[in-house]
C-alpha cells in the first residue's frame, strides 16, 4: 500500500474525471483500477466484485465474495462500512447473479439516480453483469465509461516510478537469468523455471510479485508467433528464440524482450536486428514530451520502411499497474491514429517486434517519459544476443 | 495437442448440446473452451478473439489478432480457411470493436440467420462485446449459453486424466518443493520461487505449464485471508501458513492444499486440523457416481456441525483445462443446492477452506470420480504438516 495522499490524489484525479463525464457513479471492475484507487490487492478476480465509485466525497465502497472481505480489510484504507461482502451461494450460480447483489447497494445509497458509468470494455465485466444491473436498476442511465480510470492512471506519481524502477532490477535479473540459462539441449521449461526464479527472489533487497503475463520464449519457427508459451522441447544450436518477460514490483510492471541467437545468426536476423534497433532508438528520441502516440510510431515507420519493411502492429503501450491477462494498460497505444499527446510520467512499453511467415525478432524497451525525453528503464545490450 | 478422435468427440458433443438447446451457433470466448474445441494454445486472450462453433458440421472458425493466426496454425487442426485474422487496428480502439469484425465472419457465412448462443458470463466475453455483435446483427437472436461448452468439459476423457495425473506429479514436486524450503527467516518470495521450479521443470520427464491461478501462501493472520498473495516478508516461527498451489501439465490441472505449522500448534489449530480431514474424506467416501454434489457436502457439513464449526462456502468444483484467472471449471460446485449427479470421469477439486477471523485452514484433494468412488490424484500427507 501507498501512503494516503497517493490514494487521495488518485481518487481526487479519478472523481474530476467522473465529473468531467457527468457521472454519478463509476462501477469499477477492473482489478487494477480497483486496485489503483483502494490498494486492494488478492486473487480473486476470479470471481465477481466491484468497487463502487461516487463522483462525491463519499468512501468508495468495495463489493466482493464473502471470504475475499478479510482480503480487503488487510489490503485497503477502505472502512468496516466500505467492505461489503455477498453471500458464497452467488458464486457461479445459475440463478442469480453478484450484480444482481451490486444492484441492491446501489440502492441501499441511493446512487442509481444519476448516470452510472460501466467498465463496459475492460476484462471481467461479463455482458452477465451488464444485463443483471440493467434489470435490477430499471430506471438508471448507464454510459461506457470503458478506460476511464485506466486514463488516469496513464501519468504515474513518483511513488509509482520507483515501483517500476524496483520492477526494472527484476526484469533485468529475469532476463540475465534467461540468457545465461538458455543453450542447445536445455529444455524449455528450465529456462521459464530460471526466469521465474530471478524475477521473484533474485533481489535481495525485495520479492519479484506475480507478473501479469508469463514470460514467453518461442523459438524457431515460432518465433513468429509471438504469444506461444512453452513446453518440454529443448533449444536448438542455430536456432533464434525471443525472450518476452517482465519484472513485477507489487502489481508494478517493467516488461522487456531481446532475441537470443544460438551460433552464428542467419543474414536476414541480423540485418533485421540492425534495422529493429535503428527504428526503436528513432522512436526513443522522438518519445518527448507534446508529441503524439503517432508521431512517435512514425519516427519508427520512416526507418523501417527505408529498409522495406512492413510492420501492421502497434508498436507500445502504457504500462504499469496490472493483473493477468495484461500487463499492458488499455490507454494509449504508439500506432497511426492514436493522437495522444506525451506528457511527462507517461510509461510506455516500446516492443516494435516484428514477425513474419516462419520467423520473428523482439528487442523492445520500457521509457519513462521526462521533461527530458524517453529514460529507458533497464539497461541491458540493446543489441541482438548471440550466443556461441 | 490430442490425436483428431479426440477433437472429433468433442465436436460431437458439444454439437449435441448446441442442438439440445436449438441453436444455429456458439460464439465462443471462454480461452479454455476455444483450446478444448480445437487445441488453440497462447497467450492472447487479452484481446478479444472467438471461435464459431455451428451446430452442423461446419468446420469451427477461430477469428483472432492478426499476429496470433500463426498461432493458430501451429497448435490447431483448423484448415487455414477456417484461421481468420483481424486488422491491428481492431485492438484497444476506440472508434471500432473486434466484434464488429467477427459479426461480419458471422454474417459472411450466413450463421446470423438461426439463434446464437453466447457465453454471457464467461471470462473475457464483456458487456462491449455483446453490444457490438447485438448492433452489428439486429435481426439475430441471442442466447444466453454460459458454461455450455463448460458443462461438456466436466466429463474427462481417459487421455484427458492422463494429462491431469501428470499435472498430480507436478503438483506433489511444488508441494514438497514449498514444504521444504518454508521455515522461519525465509522470505515468502523465495519459497514461491522453489514451487515455481519444482511445477515448471521439477520433473525431468514432462514440464510444467503455466498454473491458472499462481501459488497462494498466506501466513500468520493473513491464513484468513485465502487469495492474498506472497511479499518479501519472512516466515515466522510459531504461525501457520497455507500453501494453495497446483501441478499443471498442457493446460491441465491438479489443485492442491496443505497447512504448515512451523513449531508446535495450537491447540485449536491442531483440533480444527483433525476436523477437516474427517469431513472431508467423509465427503470423499460419499462422491461415489450417481451421488449429487448436495449430497457430497451434506457429508462434509454433518461432519463438521457435529463439532460446532460453521462453512458458508463451497467445498468444491470441477477442475482441468483452464487459463487464467481460474483453475475452476464454472461448472458443478460442492454445495447445497447443487444436484448434479456425479458420474464416472468427472474430475473435482475438493477443498473444504475453514477461514475464521484471524486464522484458516485448508486441506484438499483433487478427486477422479471413478465407478469404484473417488480416487485421489495426488499422494501427499493428508494432515496439519508440522515442522519443529
Amino acid at each position: 500500500m501507498f501512503p494516503p495522499g497517493e490514494y487521495n490524489e488518485r481518487l481526487r484525479r479519478a472523481r474530476q474525471s467522473l465529473q468531467q463525464r457527468g457521472l454519478r457513479l463509476l462501477v469499477v471492475t477492473d482489478p487494477a483500477n480497483i486496485c489503483y484507487l483502494t490498494g486492494y490487492n488478492a486473487w480473486s478476480f476470479y470471481v465477481h466484485q466491484a468497487l463502487l465509485l461516487p463522483a462525491d466525497e463519499h468512501e468508495p465502497v468495495w463489493i466482493g465474495r464473502g471470504m475475499d472481505g478479510n482480503a480487503a480489510r488487510v489490503t485497503t484504507y477502505l472502512s468496516d462500512a466500505a467492505i461489503v461482502e455477498y453471500p458464497d451461494d452467488y458464486v457461479q450460480a445459475q440463478d442469480k447473479h453478484p450484480f444482481d447483489f451490486i444492484a441492491q447497494e446501489i440502492r441501499n445509497r441511493s446512487w442509481q439516480t444519476g448516470p452510472i458509468g460501466l467498465e463496459q470494455d475492460n476484462f471481467y465485466f461479463t455482458a452477465s453483469a451488464f444485463h443483471a444491473l440493467v434489470k435490477a436498476l430499471p430506471n438508471s442511465r448507464f454510459e461506457d465509461a470503458t478506460a476511464l480510470i485506466n486514463w488516469v492512471r496513464v501519468i504515474k506519481s513518483p511513488a509509482e516510478i520507483d515501483f517500476m524502477q524496483r520492477a526494472a532490477k527484476l526484469a533485468e535479473r529475469a532476463m540475465q537469468a534467461g540468457y545465461e540459462t538458455l543453450q542447445a539441449g536445455v529444455r524449455q521449461c528450465e529456462v521459464v523455471a530460471s526466469i521465474y526464479a530471478a524475477q521473484l527472489a533474485g533481489d535481495p533487497e525485495f520479492a519479484g510479485d506475480y507478473t501479469a503475463i508469463v514470460p514467453m520464449l518461442p523459438t524457431g519457427r515460432a518465433t513468429a508467433t509471438p504469444h506461444i508459451t512453452w513446453n518440454d522441447e529443448t533449444f536448438k544450436q542455430g536456432d533464434a528464440t525471443i525472450l518476452e518477460l517482465c519484472g513485477c514490483y507489487r502489481r508494478y510492471h517493467c516488461p522487456m524482450a531481446r532475441t537470443v541467437q544460438l551460433g552464428t545468426p542467419p543474414r536476414k536476423l541480423r540485418d533485421t536486428a540492425k534495422i529493429v534497433i535503428e527504428g526503436l532508438n528513432r522512436a526513443i528520441e522522438a518519445a518527448q514530451p507534446g508529441v503524439t502516440c503517432e508521431a512517435v510510431e512514425q519516427a519508427w515507420r520512416e526507418t523501417i520502411t527505408r529498409y522495406g519493411i512492413v510492420k501492421d502492429s502497434r508498436i507500445g503501450y502504457s504500462t504499469g499497474l496490472n493483473y493477468p491477462p495484461d500487463w499492458g494498460e488499455r490507454s494509449l497505444s504508439l500506432r497511426p491514429g492514436d493522437r495522444t499527446v506525451l506528457q511527462e510520467n507517461m510509461t510506455i512499453h516500446m516492443i516494435p517486434g516484428v514477425w513474419l511467415d516462419d520467423w520473428g525478432i523482439e528487442i523492445s524497451e520500457c521509457l519513462h517519459i521526462t521533461a527530458s525525453g524517453a529514460q529507458r528503464f533497464t539497461h541491458f545490450p540493446q543489441e541482438l544476443l548471440v550466443k556461441n
